[in-house]
């Protein structure tokens, strides 16, 4: 049975390779043939075929050849959201009969039950007017190929039905991860588990759980129970939780790799153990933002006694290969003032604080080696002495990543991935771990395993976090599975946005804590005009938002920049109509009503919100905004009147314009008005176009 | 200390007394003075102050007299709740000068740890500009009067504060509940933990968890596993999670009585133990609705002994004082058939089976006796031969309460109160538990304890449920606590659209998954005319619902059915504008405009749903009912155009306008268009009140 499996697998293969090389993928390449698909992270190769496979109530799946609990309860899975999106009630027991029934899984082995870097996640889905086949050589490969399935489900007249389709898939990286950082914020089981369903929908198979921060000690040991008792508020998961979560994760293919990021950011680790520290304590949990002084003392036999214990521990309560040590942003300054640390360096001849942390992490791979786990670290660890079996995770570009490869080193990429900074994902997108122009031998590409985005979490709460994870992380999922010639922005989009609203079947939240958030802000039912406010602000990029409104992790994360989302989509249709109503000189028709519609409703919005925020004194910091953009509709429509009516505006005109968009452009509350380029654009083309046409 | 608290409270209540008497609530009570408060449940006595109390960054609260941990952590939620509405960063530490700090809570002693039904749940709070005073002889009473404090909150230019007012408050029923039941459709923990804060919200103080039922047997039994563990899908709340709940529930003053449903109602429990049922095996977990065969065997030593074990291990699981045993629609049709407990009947001269369901409450009786527990049941378990001490809950009607009361049982109502019937909250506001015209003595009246809204969820989900209970709940929750002269409608809708929108900051998604439902049905970001169309919607009352759409406990719960809501503001919106419209005869032009633009909207989006239905499969169902939504407001803005015109319409118009409502009015996908009786109101109208004018 195996056998016949393979085989069939293999010819299916086989066959796939002619179809890649004869219709090699391009642009946009889910827009091949008749339809237009919505799938993401874009498959290795699609070939559209003719014919369509109804979906109705009669829809049946049927296992073949190899088959267990993680693949059928993935079926399951998949079943409940096929049902819930249709509205149709679908059987929910497997058929026996594989030739009549709709969907066949044909999968060979199990893969590994510890989800692994190793493992082979291929898998090819041919759809006919018949049936729907997903070969896969593994469970894993199958549970991929599910979310394949589940994205080619398209609804018309008729009724449901999937596109005629042949698809050969596997990810170009092995590793593709997203860092949850719960240390700064804690999370819930539940918004762990909801993201690990975001995560298997894209495609996505690391959780790099950030566990331990300066803010928090967030996971239970057992043998040092005073880390989480004392270093948590009493928000930490207990260890039957982590192992609910790792459990969670494998059922999905996803590894769950822990972080205890040491020496450095480990203030949390000090209050229940101030003897670890490089300064005499008392310690207390840290509630700002930044990087702080606590650091391990590197020097001490005791240190290292104590994280063979909780390392042991945790590799024992951890099944991953991988353990990341962080070992990012110690500055050292508590080495620098104690004696007994300078008197250490100058015996073992240790030179500065990078060679001591060095000296610290070959102690610390010694006890993840005796445990049977690989270390990884941020790129700070990469140094002469560090061992070639280290993963370097670079956080400050491919270059070093590059530079990481050329050494021998294995390495992931999260610079560029950084979700946390509020970049829109267009910029995300155009990061990639081995770009075009890399200077990598074939060989030494084989280092850089993938990338992870990160998700910082100073600013997130619960309520929060989705809308600062998805949907942009879904495009940087799309970089690490597709090829690398997949980078149409604008179909990355049209696509996010399906994907985006798929996620929503799984509870994910970005989407719908968005009017709770403003009806709450406004105090009112009615937030219309708050609505088209926030629609174009974006908060500030990169670590902005804490100097401009200082906060600590107790701070409500309930304002307006929270509100907001990074990537406004109304700024950005509003960029492409401006930019088509500027090709179109000097005819300036093209969308000139829209864009008119646009900036009047701008207008119309930043003078309405005088009232509302007079009843809520949580908008007061709104105030500047609104008339910003009552201003800057006001520009774009007298631009706009210039340019329809064929006289070139004044140049003074345009200075005073110019001017007041510079001043509007200024980040007010910590929050930015991401329209106004083009409203410049319309400005400066109202002075410039007419007189050259 | 705690003589001086005492006394100062004393003091305080009889003031308070006087107050009540001097000024007598009545109508709309959260209105009187200059400000108009939304205090809901109403309290006993509200009158305002001079002054109002800032609330600023500086806020802070301290404890006098009595503290423990619960009233710590109520007070440490309020904070951050608070912090979470004004946007500010407060200080979550107690602050130890209670003279300076903003709010003061005094309590006197802790309260029952395990909440009960004797709990002094009684509170008072002033406040003036200079502080406000909570005064509370235990910490429950204190939970309840933060949540006061919490609803007092407002907003204006100068920032957020309390308006000065004195309130005197204890509820009018002991006994206040939610019944979940979690047996149909099984609901994660997340769900039960956000719906006790909601229910802490409006000062509910009972979850009735009803934890088995024919469709699912969820929880843990460690010592008969077979039951959770076959009888479940894997879906049930382990021991732990059991003991989660009760101690979330108990920090926020709540009882959480447990309901294990017997005789009838056991169908899951026999798919794990046959030999406890009636009729021979084997069982299977049921799918339908309704009600089924199933029913414990009465007549056999074995039935008892098991129950004797199990509901003891329950009793050790759950401290409340009371456990409901169901004993609802059991038809004995088991019985009738089985030769066995016919011969058994007739040898203990048992002469049909409500006596022999007698004969069995009250073998479980001494069971629950033996364990401490007072025994509860629905109204069948009423009988000559029921024992004084046990509780009866009428589903029929406060009659059958009344009746129950009289013969000298204790009673609880949930008749009106079924929300799972999608009535509007109007109609369980007026439900009593103890009605105007009760023939009840002082002494007889005692026995009414209170009421339960009841949550059967075979047409819920964990995306539905919120939606269900909340806002409506607070009608009934108000209804329980409040004196029985509240019930001026308006003025409860008009605080429950505050206070569900409050509901939400503690993550309830009753408002915030209906957007999502709209896009997964319209499969596109843009829903507004299926919105428009929605808003004037309902589903069908009592139940109908499965009659009209056949569907399983398996089926999804994603259709226009579920989307739509039990009590559209839209409707009722309208209804009151069509009522104000006809009184202004024979002008007719009170909110002629506004009546006018309701219904262009309602054509304009009949008319624009056809592209999207065509689109969208899982709404080919809503096809009919936009079509009659075009048709309905046609017919309103011709009839409103008779009206203007002042030319009555002629009576064949009119008939044809009725007969095409009347066929409009027929439900269709399990909906009804709630805005006909008023359109009605308009055709009529333009045939006769012209006429006589």
């Amino acid at each position: 049975m195996k056998n016949t499996c393979h085989t069939r697998l293999a010819l299916l293969l086989t066959y796939a390779m002619s179809i890649v090389s004869s219709f090699p993928v391009q642009g946009s390449p889910t827009a091949v043939g008749s339809g237009q698909l919505n799938l993401m992270p874009v498959p290795a190769s699609v070939q559209m075929q003719p014919g369509r496979l109804p979906i109705t109530t009669n829809f049946t799946v049927a296992t073949k050849g190899y088959a267990d609990d993680r693949l059928r309860s993935g079926i399951a899975r998949m079943s409940r959201r096929l049902a819930g999106r249709t509205v149709m009630s679908l059987p929910f027991d497997l058929a026996t009969d594989a030739g009549a029934a709709t969907l066949v899984v044909e999968c060979e082995r199990g893969g590994s039950p510890v989800p692994s870097l190793n493992e082979d996640e291929s898998y090819s889905l041919e759809v006919t007017d018949r049936q729907a086949r997903l070969v896969a050589p593994t469970v894993v490969g199958a549970i991929r190929g599910l979310e394949t399935f589940l994205q080619l489900l398209q609804g018309d007249r008729e009724g449901y039905y999937l596109p005629g389709v042949k698809i050969m898939d596997q990810p170009r990286f092995p590793w593709r991860g997203l860092l949850i950082d719960i240390g700064r914020h804690y999370q819930p089981m539940e918004v762990l588990k909801r993201n690990l369903d975001a995560m298997a929908a894209v495609k996505l198979n690391v959780l790099h759980w950030h566990l331990t921060e300066d803010q928090g000690f967030r996971v239970e040991s057992k043998k040092f129970p005073k880390l989480h008792s004392l270093g948590s508020d009493g928000l930490y998961y207990t260890q039957d939780q982590v192992r609910e979560v790792i459990a969670y994760a494998a059922e999905r293919g996803i590894r769950v790799m822990p972080e205890f990021d040491i020496p450095g950011h480990s203030t949390s680790w000090l209050v229940g153990h101030p003897e670890l520290g490089s300064a005499p304590g008392p310690y207390k949990i840290e509630r700002a933002a930044g990087i702080f002084e606590p650091a391990l003392d590197p020097t001490r036999e005791q240190t290292y006694k104590f994280l063979d214990g909780f390392l042991g521990e945790m590799a024992a309560l951890f099944p991953d290969a991988y353990m990341h040590i962080g070992g990012d942003e110690n500055e050292g300054k508590q080495w620098d003032r104690n004696p007994q640390i300078q008197a250490f360096m100058k015996e073992k001849g240790i030179k500065d604080n990078h060679a001591l942390q060095a000296y610290f992490n070959q102690q610390v791979l010694k006890i993840l080696q005796k445990h049977g786990k690989k270390m990884i670290g941020w790129e700070e660890i990469l140094h002469p002495d560090l061992p070639r079996d280290a993963v370097i995770h670079s956080w400050r570009g491919a270059a070093s990543l590059a530079e990481a490869a050329k050494k021998g080193y294995n390495g992931i990429l999260s610079a560029g991935y950084y979700i946390d900074l509020i970049f829109p994902a267009s910029q995300h997108y155009s990061a990639d771990p081995l770009p075009a122009d890399s200077t990598l031998t074939a060989e030494e590409a084989k280092h850089v395993l993938g990338g992870e985005a990160t998700m910082w979490s100073e600013w997130v709460s619960p309520e929060t976090i989705d809308s600062r994870i998805w949907p942009r992380t879904a495009a940087i999922a799309e970089r690490l599975w597709s090829n690398r010639d997949v980078t149409d922005v604008e179909d990355m989009y049209r696509r996010l946005a399906v994907i985006s609203r798929q996620l929503e079947e799984l509870g994910l939240t970005h989407e719908r804590n968005y009017p709770v958030m403003l009806r709450r802000l406004a105090n009112s039912e009615n937030t219309v005009p708050l609505r088209t406010l926030v629609s174009v602000l974006e908060p500030v990029k990169e670590y902005r938002r804490y100097q401009m409104r200082p906060q600590t992790m107790l701070s409500p994360l309930t304002g307006l920049v929270d509100a907001a989302r990074p990537d406004s989509d109304a700024a950005r249709q509003f960029a492409s109509m401006v930019e088509g109503f500027l090709s179109d000189a000097p005819r300036f028709r093209l969308y000139r009503s829209d864009i008119a519609d646009s900036l009047n409703s701008w207008r119309g919005a930043g003078t309405a919100l005088d009232p509302m925020i007079d009843r809520a004194p949580g908008l007061h910091e709104a105030r500047p905004l609104a008339r910003n953009l009552a201003d800057v509709a006001a520009a774009g429509l007298e631009a706009m009147a210039y340019l329809s009516s064929g006289d070139a505006a004044p140049a003074q005109w345009r200075d005073a314009q110019l001017a007041k968009l510079d001043e509007a452009a200024k980040p007010k509350a910590a929050l930015e008005l991401v329209i106004i380029p083009s409203v410049r654009k319309l400005v400066v083309a109202a002075a410039e176009l007419p007189s050259a046409k």
